[in-house]
């Protein structure tokens, strides 16, 4: 991976460089990212750009941000080819010994960031940039292979073994490898949860790797899943609050990214994801204790049937859409402890497992 | 531990029961819970209860929320007996079996539950109930003694041996045991920089264990530094932003507690702790770039000098508060990358470190 990035980079910045000495103006393509210029086809699997690109020529106007691009060009090399890493915020003060190139304040330097990135075609994290936020948490059947950075050795993490604890996916885990003999990963939204099914070592019972999203997953977690389940072929089964919150920001951002962030879907959905539960259907079929909608969620959910892509495609999730919003009420993971505390483990979902081909997709 | 709460909460039980056999009016004794009603010294090193209490009777008007607490205490001896836990919303979804005694809303059940934790003068924890939100990260030359809960089985978790992941904190660690030859804790504010310090395997050459806070501690951070840094008697240097949020909140709330859960800060206090930076007077010695304060900052500074206890008591914080609202701006521990990305690890944590004794209190 890291190679190919520096290549790539050497590549532009050679194509620079060799204008200049023509005397030439420089330019550099940067592909358009916009929230209405995407495209959803279940093919990919994930929020596509359309492709315009807009071209950044060296003017008298641009010549700062042009200076910022190639310097930032220039970090990103240095950090992969020392194996290091650095987060937007140290980006930021990094540049600030760049002289008239630093940025005043860090929004500049993540729109050069995010430009560079998309310019590649690659997430930033292969650049060496990585999100302050850590990723998710799992435990479960898996070892994790990873490297020292300082000696470049093997480490194996064993998931199994954390007792009550679990492992915390670093920020970057573009490097990471894996050994499974797990039949599904579980993403599951609440700490909670994930706390209850660790405990209870329901990834033994069911032979499965658990991860801990707590809400809307952040990159890592979302490229966490993505490397492993695709490097290992494993479902991606689901389970969050049956509200349009879980459905339609924590599933659909999973499993097929955000609109805002169009160029690096690609790296961060979980296509083959699928939505094991809570769903409206399950609130009669388990007889659990339910929410009113608030406002806030009958807009969303209408939102969901009337503007979004990924809902408009699928007949079976406007069904399931529609009945929450005539039945006027959402229902928790939680709600399952009303039947007891460990109902989820022992009834709910072995019941649902077993029927993994009725899992909305 | 467990057979201690179990053996408190059949005590006060019988006490109830043998009242009502008497035909006399049961009650039940709680410590008021009061923002004002707590005193700090540095000897307990925690915001301490003043001490009054309220009787609860039980007559026609208190009888639901009798029942309820009743309730609460035999769910939590049977979890407690049983190894389990229950996280404030499921014993929530657990009470709508409860009939009559079941509660319209969890802020309910959390009130009944936080009258039952201070009446025990226990951490909820304690009760087998468990928050939501997962505690920190932890790296570093620490081995976690834990069990697993269905076969009791000890599991040895070595924090060593997550490359650049980490040991994710459970949500509950009152059962945890540790084995360590560090010669401190690191409690860091940001992941970005948690990562960086695991990354370049910080621990192994400053022989200590890393923990990642990632802002406020949850109750289970702040639950795990304080047993860990108690039981193997390591200090605890604590690393975050130099602005008030980093000294008066999240350094703070770490070392004395909070004010609003005044009958818990006993257990979730770190007393110890001492502020490693970054302090005002490191923008000048390490030529770091700032932020000017925002107009929240100085009011929540002018606060934290007016109306703190515990900054009330320390003149050095006083006089360090003062100095940041004199020079006007804050400043950030990833300001260090200005003088390289790993300036933190080769220069600033080194020299502080080699001058513990001059941390702030």
């Amino acid at each position: 991976m890291a190679p190919k990035v520096v290549t790539k980079i050497k590549s532009t910045a050679r194509g620079v460089h060799d204008k200049i000495l023509k005397r030439q103006k420089p330019t550099m393509s940067i592909p358009v990212r916009n929230l209405s210029n995407v495209t959803y086809s279940p093919r990919k699997g994930y929020f596509d750009l359309k492709g315009s690109k807009k071209t950044r020529t060296l003017t008298y106007n641009t010549v700062k941000t042009f200076a910022q691009t190639l310097r930032m060009m220039a970090l990103s090399k240095s950090i992969v080819e020392t194996d290091d890493m650095a987060t937007k915020r140290e980006v930021y003060y990094v540049s600030k010994n760049w002289d008239e190139a630093r940025f005043d304040e860090q929004p500049e330097s993540d729109t050069v960031m995010d430009d560079v990135e998309a310019m590649f075609e690659v997430n930033r994290e292969q650049l060496g940039f990585v999100p302050d936020e850590k990723g998710g948490d799992v435990a479960g059947a898996l070892k994790v292979i990873d490297h020292e950075r300082t000696t470049g050795k093997e480490i194996v993490v064993d998931c199994t073994r954390f007792g009550s604890g679990a492992y915390s996916v670093p920020v970057s885990v573009e490097e990471l490898d894996f050994e499974t003999s797990a039949r599904f990963i579980l993403a599951i939204e609440t700490g909670g949860m994930f706390q209850r099914l660790n405990n209870h070592n329901y990834w033994q019972k069911a032979n499965c790797i658990l991860v801990s999203m707590a809400g809307v997953p952040t990159r890592s977690c979302r490229r966490f899943i993505r490397r492993l389940s695709e490097k290992k072929d494993l479902p991606v089964y689901v389970f969050v609050d049956g509200d349009p919150y879980g459905i339609g920001n924590i599933y659909r951002t999973l499993k097929v990214g955000s609109g805002n962030a169009a160029h690096i879907n690609e790296y961060f959905c979980v296509p083959h994801a699928r939505f094991l539960g809570v769903t409206p259907q399950d609130i009669i079929d388990y007889d659990l204790p339910t929410h009113p909608l608030k406002k806030v969620d009958i807009k969303r959910a209408e939102d969901m049937l009337r503007n979004d892509p990924f809902f408009q495609h699928y007949k079976q999730w406007q069904k399931a859409i529609q009945q929450m919003l005539k039945m006027g009420v959402r229902v928790e993971q939680q709600a399952l402890a009303k039947h007891g505390l460990n109902c989820v483990i022992d009834k709910y979902l072995p019941e649902k497992i077993a029927n993994s081909d009725k899992f909305l997709p």
